[in-house]
């Protein structure tokens, strides 16, 4: 069996959220699978001295401009949450907890944290907003809650987040393809080229 | 007739030479033209904060390996020079030089002068080996001395990168299409979709 595509996303990261529209449906028209890794790029931006991209002079204004336009391509919902960036520690140990009972439809909560996030401007870096999030995704509220506050869900994500890094993973979205790392949503076209063509 | 497209670029930057083999038949293909303004991103640097890409942990590693990957793709000759980032001033001015007498021939200089750093490794950042270039290109080895050393060229060039920051140029390359700004080697395709569709 090929092996799956490895995907890196943060839950404040907007390009994250564009390329977690997209990559499912890439991998599928190849055979693929999909294993998905939210991290917390803080812990990164610590070694590679990044910062978030809309905090920087000039280009914060451009990537402002760009997510919105690359959404209205994709044909995505996107708005810029009013609390930008955020804490993800909730959402990504949310995930993590999901992730333990069943991959796929923790895929599926994924998804909704992030549009909740980037299309309907909810705050996720609030435990009560991600329980929010998780009820209408069908888990239980109480279970939600507490599966985010687990110690071993934290440390799993804590060991994720080192993988990570020891991986190289140094921005959100990120791929890795066969052992061929792509940085950045406007990626997805190469990622679909090495899965159709096995690189070049 | 329709505006110009509006090319700006630093002869250090790896994906300002990638678009720059790029952006003449794309512009073609929609009845454009474009204007190539050279500049020199550590002034641009000094405001945003940025760094040459390839200094930076983690990213410049991935860096190297995805603009040789892209380079590829596209059959362009690429190399990693031995000697990089470099300072740009020489190939800037004598760029500015040669648009003063004929704005084509100076793009085809350009597009030599990238070649000669990116595809043969020699160091441009010497105004003798521009000079070679200018010489290959057609141009005379003295005026093209005299002309990278003039005062007005360097007045000139001062002036083109501050108009380039007053235009909110943070990166290398930077297209402006019709008012809309792209960054990026990878915005490409979406400048070529802009100018099919008009914009979305």
């Amino acid at each position: 069996m090929p092996a799956a595509i490895e995907f890196f996303f943060d839950f404040s990261s907007p390009y994250g959220y564009l390329a977690s529209t997209r990559i499912e449906d890439i991998a599928a028209r190849h055979g693929r699978t999909v294993n998905w890794h939210p991290v917390l790029l803080g812990a990164v931006f610590r070694i590679t001295g990044g910062a978030p991209l809309v905090s920087v002079p000039l280009k914060g204004d451009y990537s402002t401009r760009d997510m919105a336009r690359c959404a209205r391509l994709l044909g995505v919902p996107f708005k810029l949450p009013g609390k930008f960036p955020i804490a993800t520690q909730a959402a990504a140990r949310l995930t993590v907890w999901a992730q333990q009972a069943d991959t796929e439809a923790a895929k599926s909560l994924a998804g909704a944290l992030y549009r909740a996030y980037f299309a309907e401007d909810r705050d996720i870096s609030d435990p009560e907003v991600c329980a929010e999030v998780a009820v209408a995704c069908g888990y239980e509220r109480a279970q939600a809650l507490a599966g985010l506050n687990d110690s071993a869900v934290k440390d799993r994500l804590r060991a994720e987040v080192d993988e990570a890094v020891a991986r190289k993973v140094f921005g959100s979205p990120y791929f890795i393809v066969d052992g061929e790392p792509f940085w950045g949503a406007d990626r997805l076209d190469h990622v679909e080229r090495w899965l159709a063509t096995g690189g070049w």
